[in-house]
């Protein structure tokens, strides 16, 4: 188990080729956001579009564009009912997130199946939220094969959707055990937790930051975002998965030393200088 | 009556243990906003979240729901007319606020009794606006038993709110009648004024500060998203709303240093810097 | 002709009475804004906020409620084709700005005129943007009777509107012109230029402030919202509108320094700072 | 090619004239913005009020008016769909871009066609983004006729838009040919790519600034978006038009030293201090 440093964020965050366009830093497709928890896919869409996301797609239910085109134009948006455009944005992405306040009705159900279906293996996909209390109902031996492609898979649950998800206690989440669910599973899996743990195919990655400001309704949808950013315009593995865990944690801490509760979106508006940092030591 | 002091704060803000998640903090439902007010239930929403609510859900009319998410994508939002959704969203709550815009329309008041049939006793009630005045029309000896658990039921009214719903004329609203008013209705009424007096069983509180720049719409809101807040996340009890007025008036002073107007949203927005402020100096 | 100075602004903004709640500082009603000029009513609401009006609602076409419950929760809406609570709002307030963005259409004239057959002579009565053009419809003679208690009245024309209105053409709208259609029509008249004079009865007042970078869409309705605002707290007389005037072009001239254009959303964000200076000065 | 430098700028942005109304500013109208794309009008709009322009119109579809009235207020917007209204908004302005989030659909090409066939030859045109794929259809020989006006046309084709509409692939598009292609359509021809390079009617410039950071969604549209405030205050030649290139990336340089992406919405904030800077050295 490899603790992430700042050395390994730095080897990530690269700069910027001088000759570069917008489609060199990832064509991301985020879906989820449903009528009751639209505010996850917006703090998932912020976060992706502030961490450098190339050009950003949000399959979202319709009462959810007015206020993600009010908070960050620079997302486009595609109504989830609609079939055709949903199809279009999945086929275009580099990467691919879902689950951020997905819901678990039929049309939650619907568009994640779809989903699964027509992603082409090479297409990163990262699943959050309820996209993973869906998966639950999968055993753990037919993972692998309801995902299709698992090595291009990112899960990131937190304990208790581990639990689901594994069937692992949260009592009995040990190293030993989560590397075991892991192997069977495929992809990486990203165990949230106060010291988050990441679980890819023979490397594994402990998350030496955060705090308890961040225990609050959002953090996990900014971090999906993030990681969805990072792999669109990263080596997509999971040592840059690993840097993703960790930027967010450290931004988070540094704004614990002034705010008692660590606000996901205004962790998000912090992305664009906080990379720079790391660039800049590269 | 006790004068709330600057000590009493620092004993409520508890440093959050370092091992925690989101549910510790509080799962805080507020009702509220109907077409005309909509705004009252999205101040009282943001300092809910910003004074560090775990996890905050608000049941609210619908055309509330795209300014809610835009202002404050962190909460979810049920629509009131739902009323299976808003059933669930009371069943979860640790902690409820009822009554920012919410009107004294048919949907009000079936939506307030709903919630009073259903509330356990273990889960508090802030009972702020809308919610006294139709509280007003049952009569001061059959408060305690419209309210069912009155012992962890919070009202807020201000100084004619408390005139409608005792019966005491603002010029008698005396120490000794209010109090008085208080042992009938039980639980903890919360009289707002210049100097905000709070009635508890056994126990009063006075309010030192505050300031005539506080004195604009939205004011009350955001303290009921406070009290409600603090509620989720500290012991449940009248030193933690005593706390949560002075906080909310310290703000208020602080920012009338330099603002003929203190304006309800940017109060909210400082909640995390003097929360993390008295945390330290625990 | 008097020269507004800072020192008339001193006398107007008055220090807070330490006892006093929101009631005391005005109920304003605004009205305006259809499908196409929404953002007149949401400027004119900003500035009548932050410039610290008690209670303000706004009667607005139903598009609009969203943007402006977004950008300023603080403010309470009707919609304006509910003529029951358009009537409400009327009724209640002290002080009533109608016309920005209002438009020129059936729904338009029927509000003014309902309005105008509704207000009570105690009722001030601003009128701006369209409301103006309108108004313009009615001959100079015929105007005072149009306005029934038009020594209640503010009109805030620009140059070319108040050709439109008086008949004078922006060349000959000189001192004396100016004022001899004052006296016919009767109560204040703002004319805005880059030297914007007040017209009232017996008395007139010259800005000396005022830059070409506030020479863009919504300068006018900041200051209508701004002088509803001093007339809801302030004595309600010319003297006031004077010092909304003068405050209005003095942050335009504070901003004009490091902006290029002033954009009237950061003058009015301004408010609450500099009314705090002239109070602290008073 | 003539290497735009900060001398031009300076002799293009003016210090305003002391006497002056909006309506000196221009009236700008923007056309674009279907139900996906939105962002893109938004942001267009946004930087088209921070650098100035008098009057700002946006014709869009309605799902769009609600972010774009909250984020800028200062603009007027009219529903694409009422063709009335939009035969209005193009017939009254100084300045119309076309293209930003317009999309590709039968609504778009009837707008296109409808300002195209409306516009007089003194009404400066920017086309940007779909409006030039739809564009692309017609043959290079034809697009002038198409046009209409050309003299008074300005493309903003990033290379691979500008392969399309002059069928000269990316890796040849070399002055000389630029050039050659230019003279066939007329106009002024932005070539958006590291080094944006203009082609005018016997003018050639290149801009020396610009980065890495900002290759991300929605940069294209505020360059658009202020070009036609600057051709709505400036002088309207292709000199004022590189000097809205050079500031756009100047803006994007100095926000790149701290920020590793530079968000579009980040950079339009920047106008209004960056314009003030330019006039003072002017």
């Amino acid at each position: 188990m490899e603790t992430i440093s700042e050395s390994l964020v730095k080897t990530v965050i690269q700069k910027r080729p001088v000759i570069s366009h917008k489609g060199n830093f990832g064509r991301v497709t985020l879906i989820g956001g449903d009528a009751h928890y639209g505010g996850a896919i917006i703090m998932a869409t912020e976060s992706c579009v502030l961490a450098g996301a190339g050009l950003t797609t949000v399959i979202t239910a319709s009462p959810n564009h007015a206020p993600l085109h009010t908070r960050r134009p620079e997302a486009m948006v595609v109504d989830w009912q609609d079939f055709a455009a949903v199809e279009q944005a999945i086929e275009t992405a580099d990467v691919i997130l879902a689950g951020p306040g997905l819901g678990e009705t039929e049309t939650a159900r619907k568009l994640l199946n779809f989903l699964l279906q027509k992603r082409r293996p090479e297409q990163w996909l990262i699943l959050d939220g309820s996209a993973l209390t869906l998966l639950a109902e999968t055993s753990v031996t037919k993972l692998a094969e309801k995902l299709r492609y698992p090595e291009t898979v990112v899960l990131t649950p937190h304990q208790m959707e581990w639990q689901r998800l594994s069937k692992i206690p949260i009592k009995e989440q040990s190293q030993e055990n989560n590397q075991k669910a892991q192997s069977i599973i495929g992809g990486t899996i990203v165990v949230k937790s106060h010291r988050t743990e990441i679980y890819a195919h023979h490397q594994m990655y402990q998350n030496p930051l955060g705090n308890p400001g961040m225990a609050t309704g959002g953090t996990g949808d900014t971090l999906a975002g993030l990681i969805a950013a990072f792999l669109g315009q990263f080596p997509k593995n999971s040592t840059t998965i690993a840097a993703a865990v960790y930027l967010h944690s450290k931004i988070g801490d540094a704004l614990y030393q002034s705010d008692y509760v660590v606000l996901p979106t205004k962790l998000s508006s912090q992305l664009p200088k906080w990379m720079k940092h790391y660039e800049e030591q590269n």
